[in-house]
């Protein structure tokens, strides 16, 4: 029998950990949430930067398997892609998957920093001001460049089931599933002024909400809740006087 | 014979397009630098997100290997890596470097955020007064918080040699060299301050900038000069009254 993975993460956001934690719900693989177990998150600092473990890495999510101990969300979900069936076999597939993961992690780094703009150091109080422009410019350009890529790519996709890669599930559906529900709760507004420019990204996220895995999961207490320690935040004055463009 | 890969790439600066060239060159793999020839630029243009090729990505670099369109840089590397022996072939050594590559990745994207705070579609001009607040917490925080974890990662590895993984230079000793080389170029003053705190890096960068291909490469007309439309750009005045802490 499997030992079952270890996942550190942060015990109490979604954050970058969530795309791990769906692909692992969906690919039915036994895991532990060391951090949100007790002594969980001094065994989490040891693996971190400035930590004591020499396999440390720059920061979570980490995953643990066996003898693998990975860092970086889209590295841990290429691994989980290629063991669990949540991407396709062929080089291509997995290139292009990891492509695509690559920059669902690039809007939400920007994401991130809507309300970091100046440093992960300061409290967002500190640096509303400069936030207050960022966000604007990220509701009103970037998200609108990256979800009309997303829906180009997946209406570029020939085979059925109106996945992104190929005909089946893979782990980049379900980060489009965690990036939409992230830029809905953090920018209602605009997310709503949008409403229907990506019809297809829609019903995909609908389709994976809807698998019975993750159905279970996200009606469990395992999932988190949205919150301001996250990396998608809703500041309600960060979307004050926004004026989207609901069409390209 | 083999068919060059192409690579599409701004034709006027190193940029993230830099960490493939310097891979391209290191593994003696021909390639056409396609955007520096002759309609080149047209021809990037189509396959980045709203260009007209359905196998578009969201950004440049792209490589293009026989029927293999690869956008991403980290994405791009590890194609490389596993082709052209630039990484090692077990599981564990290739998501290892793809880790590292995606944690230098983070830095190259702050320090692309340092003049480019609030949003990408202005000018440095335009948010130069934000510029210098990031600029100042990425040179006295984030600076050294990713070198020391590098120098300690580069520690912890008991293969001989001096590479950051096992005992052979992979892609991320290239990319290393490259990150050291943009930071010492953005940021005299602080990487001077900080002079002999990372000697294993500093040793590594020598012996990178010492291998054949690349001492002929950074000698010819193929390596592009740095300058102020590039990820690492120099501005005397975001470093102005920055003191930085030489030892941990």
């Amino acid at each position: 029998m499997m030992e079952p993975y270890k996942l550190y993460y942060w015990p109490t956001i979604q954050g970058r950990g969530e795309f791990v934690r769906l692909a692992l719900e969906e690919g039915d693989v036994p895991y532990i949430d060391v951090a949100r177990g007790r002594g969980g998150m001094k065994a989490m600092t040891e693996l971190i930067a400035g930590g004591s473990d020499p396999r440390a890495s720059f920061a979570p999510p980490i995953l643990q398997a066996g003898d693998l101990m990975i860092g970086q969300t889209a590295n841990i979900l290429m691994f989980l892609g290629a063991r669990h069936k949540l991407a396709p076999r062929s080089e291509a597939g997995r290139l292009w998957c990891n492509q695509l993961q690559l920059t669902i992690a690039d809007i939400v780094g920007e994401a991130h920093d809507t309300h970091h703009p100046i440093s992960v150091n300061m409290y967002y109080e500190e640096q509303a001001r400069e936030s207050k422009s960022r966000a604007r410019d990220f509701a009103i350009e970037r998200i609108p460049k990256y979800l009309d890529y997303f829906e180009t790519v997946l209406r570029a996709n020939q085979s059925r089931g109106g996945w992104i890669v190929g005909s089946r599930l893979s782990y980049v559906d379900l980060s489009l599933f965690q990036l939409l529900d992230g830029l809905r709760y953090a920018f209602p507004k605009a997310m709503a002024a949008y409403e229907g420019r990506w019809p297809g990204l829609q019903r995909l996220a609908g389709r994976v909400a809807a698998r019975p895995r993750i159905a279970a999961y996200l009606a469990s207490k395992r999932r988190l809740a949205n919150n301001e320690d996250d990396v998608f935040r809703h500041y309600p004055e960060l979307e004050q006087g926004v004026r989207v463009r609901p069409r390209g």
